[in-house]
């Protein structure tokens, strides 16, 4: 069983429905009727007016929201190890026209106001230096730990007093719903967040993501970013059908809660074992080279995360039955 | 019937079974076995090594192949109803970081050697100017022309006498092809072009089309701007199994052919209101408002062409029998 | 006697001296006192309140300007032979981060309403195409020619209508007042123009603009803008010496008025060899190649502006008795 | 007397005859004589064929230099506090297209082949991450301190086996020189450096610095950047004028050392207050802030440097007698 990463699991069966029920739509863009439902549709879900765009990445939604946000002389605020600090390829630097990324550290990829704070006390006010325009978060973060709507909320407020906007990198958000049992307001727009990158290919989807503006006006711009990073596909309707599917009946969020009850099966068999808190779907353990060949060798595989440590992320494909041998090959090392 | 655009049209069943075969294949971004296929398929394709990326937008595949050809204080001379310049919101110099499209004209949205010479003789070679670094041609056309392999070649033979790079925005490369006969090899990189962006949503694809660098060390830049814009998708096996699926049985020529035929039949039904000649699966005819109107009750749907013109598209799954009926309809207008 | 260009003419010996006087102001960047004067002289001068930066060239200052008009996703209206669309190798594009230039013609280079309502109506409202954001005009022209504040006005008001952004590229505007003889006011912020390019160097400067912004809030980008330009010269005392003597005792206006008296009287010479009306301090002669050598065999230089015509510009340094043995020449031919 | 930094000290006499004798030169941009001169003027400098192009700011020739090193996607290794990093506002970010400054640390802003090292190993060599394509030094740095001939080949041995290539910020070059005593060559192209920012306003200059390519092929693309950049002014002969009366006679260095010797004097004053070794023309000390005040009001000038520390700049108009006196009350506190 392959635990690799949840961006790579299949697609879900309801979602390849979806795609396949939508293949006679034929309007270009997003001009059909799927697309058009999608402002609707995440309105409902956020319970307030939003502007929702399908793309195809969570690089594209990222990069988008922070286009938005961030003029090119700007800078965004973020952890050290943070995605699109570390894995998009320098993507926010060329959908801002070279905004910088400033970097800030946390235990977990999560940031306090006080780093925030700090890292701003160094920054002189005057047109030497980057000013910060905009402060991005990951819930759930890139070690698998969740935000809750206070922590954000004081994160937001320290942004409303220091004139810097919010977003949130959601590639896990239905990961961090499911542990948090709120409202996906509480923790977005209710805590001060202006564009969220609400993921769903890691969740069971093809292609498709969200990117949701809770300030609509704010989207009009990104419509015309999205077209002119060749990111507005043709057939848009595929990706607005697998976010409807999600949608509709709660796939998304029975999906994350089905990742994260396997996390917690292997992360109970290992307490001792954890560098993090298991609050998602990623598991972080110490594991020696000797113990992961032994986990490989019975057919569990992984990625080594540097020296004597692993990574294991779950998905909606690992069912409690397929997480437990893996619990119980652990806890047998 | 609609006939507003073949990129809006149905994917292709054998296309859909495809995508639905590569659910279970469970590895990131393009490190898949599928993926890893698409250099080999093309290089059989094309006659000689070739690297093969796929992209989910005619938009992202043209513009990654400009950035590769030309620097940002450099041009790209196209033609003046180019889809680049035309239809892409600038994502040309979004992707280059802002290289200049100079502009040509010519019937049909078609470039000569002339043309390009002609205006390469405009260019002072100073620095006050934007020198010109490459050149974009579309095969087959904006109005649906298509360029023969020696037409290509002469304008190949400039470009390497000019020291210019030639690019081919192939959104209809298969209906060309299905048209020309030949080779692809004959009308790209024997006819000296350096680029191929190779359509497929348009033929029967769901979001796929392949960039094909036919010097392959010019496709390793290309791979770091691909993930760089937000185009490395995770689940890249959908869209490898989608490009071997075209290859495989030759159904991305068979598709092309469908499309040229039906556009074909409607042609022949009013050789005199064309405003193009009909080489690939594109018509422009004079249509008065009021026979617009006609067809259109009939449950024909098209764009409107400016005034007192129409263009219609034909597809894969337009039929023969599917166009007889509105070639019907016109030739009794 | 060199005609070539006013860019290259010496410094004004009042402005030679401004530098000398300057260089004893020891804080560095843009925080000296003669710095911190300009926004009052300027103010003064436009009758208002205004922000005045000073930058070293006119591309510069353009470009600044329309970085802070034009979205990258958006375009600038501009005349097919405006400076900034053919001789400033794409810093358009750099500086805005890819806005694309969208060319009218125009006799002399002059843009009227018309050409620019035609030019909106071919732009689909639509994120597939390049929306325009603003307009920016050239005076005193690329041929000499002047708009007046009635014609200025008159697109100004097309640009509040359509919400567009209304730039002047005023390289010459000092020989465009001296012409006009109106306030610098009437001619740009009373017609609706939002920023203005304010040339120096043409006029007897060594090496200084000003960049004027009708709002000074818009100017709060444009600083950072510079700074991240690299124009934010450590020694910018240099700068505002130059432009705080041009503005003491009109020195700007009287070189201005030299340059086009000069003008004027070679045109006299030759009103039948008039390519454009000579309104400011170029002008453009019919003259075959002979005539050209002859004209060269006496000492004159010139640029010969395509075959069978010549431009010559005249500066502050062309007193009338330099210009009139030219006018001599040439009535002779 | 003033301590605050050398990029505010007045020109000195000789750089401003030399302007002043520039001002008949009649020839725009880069063609005049005196421009034309540089090419040859720093290959005798350098030992070796080099092409040099004035800008008018540090920040302008380093961010050229860059672009000439770095894709967009690539990344620019340098010192934590750096000047590119620190402050010019992103720059390098709109310079380059967005490439990123990845930064180590090191005592005095100085960088260790180690440090480059260690940083080069935790990148992943993946398209996910960005990858470094260049190193940039600072000499002398930011903190005063010289790098050695030996200590820059050994980056520069570093550099070409891990297929990098090598900046040098030469905001201080001569400084550096004078302590170095070594040719130029010796601790630039000898030691693998391939572009070099040589700094003349901090120096005795007003406005011009020499971006100096060791492989001159570079150049040509830097000839367009900086026009595109706004940087090529039309009046450049006075750039030029400035830099070759700077070679002649060796001004440059008498300057540099004049600055270092003040720097020395000051130095010696108070060795155990220095919080880096004085190696150049700045001095780092302790200073708590009633000291501060203490030397205020004897009419010394300088900046805080955080808390309980004071930077102290010289430069060629500091002669010795007048460090004499700060030195003075600097060992009386």
């Amino acid at each position: 069983m392959r635990y690799f990463s949840d961006n790579a699991a299949p697609v879900h069966p309801k979602i390849m429905q979806a795609i396949a029920d939508a293949n006679f739509v034929d309007t270009a863009y997003d001009g059909d009727a799927l697309s058009q439902r999608l402002d609707a549709a995440f309105s409902d879900l956020f319970e307030r007016d939003v502007a929702a765009l399908w793309v195809s990445t969570g690089t594209a939604a990222n990069c988008l929201a922070l286009a938005s946000l961030a003029l090119p002389h700007q800078g965004v605020i973020c952890h050290r190890e943070a995605h699109i600090e570390v894995d998009e390829c320098g993507a926010p630097g060329f959908y801002t026209g070279g905004a910088k990324l400033m970097l800030v550290d946390g235990d977990g990829a999560k940031i306090s106001p006080q780093t925030v704070t700090d890292l701003l006390s160094t920054i002189r006010p005057d047109v030497h230096q980057v000013q910060a325009a905009a402060v991005s978060i990951t819930n759930a973060t890139e070690y698998g730990l969740v935000y809750r709507p206070d922590e954000v909320a004081a994160l937001g407020a320290l942004c409303r007093d220091r004139k810097l906007a919010l977003h949130m990198d959601g590639a896990r958000f239905g990961n961090a719903i499911a542990t948090l049992g709120c409202s996906p307001a509480d923790v977005t727009w209710r805590a001060g967040v202006n564009v969220l990158s609400f993921g769903f290919a890691k969740n069971g989807g093809m292609n498709a993501e969200a990117l949701i503006y809770f300030d609509p006006a704010l989207a009009d711009a990104a419509r015309y970013r999205r077209k002119r990073a060749g990111h507005l596909l043709s057939k848009g309707r595929f990706l607005a059908a697998q976010l409807l599917a999600f949608l509709e009946g709660d796939l998304w969020i029975d999906n994350a809660r089905t990742a994260n009850a396997a996390a917690r099966i292997i992360a109970e068999a290992a307490p001792e074992r954890l560098l993090h808190s298991v609050e998602a779907n990623e598991i972080f353990i110490r594991l020696s080279a000797i113990e992961a060949a032994a986990l490989r060798s019975q057919g569990f595989d992984f990625y080594d995360w540097g020296e004597g440590a692993a990574r294991l992320v779950t998905s909606w494909h690992h069912r409690d039955a397929d997480a437990a041998p893996l619990a119980k090959a652990i806890a047998a090392l």
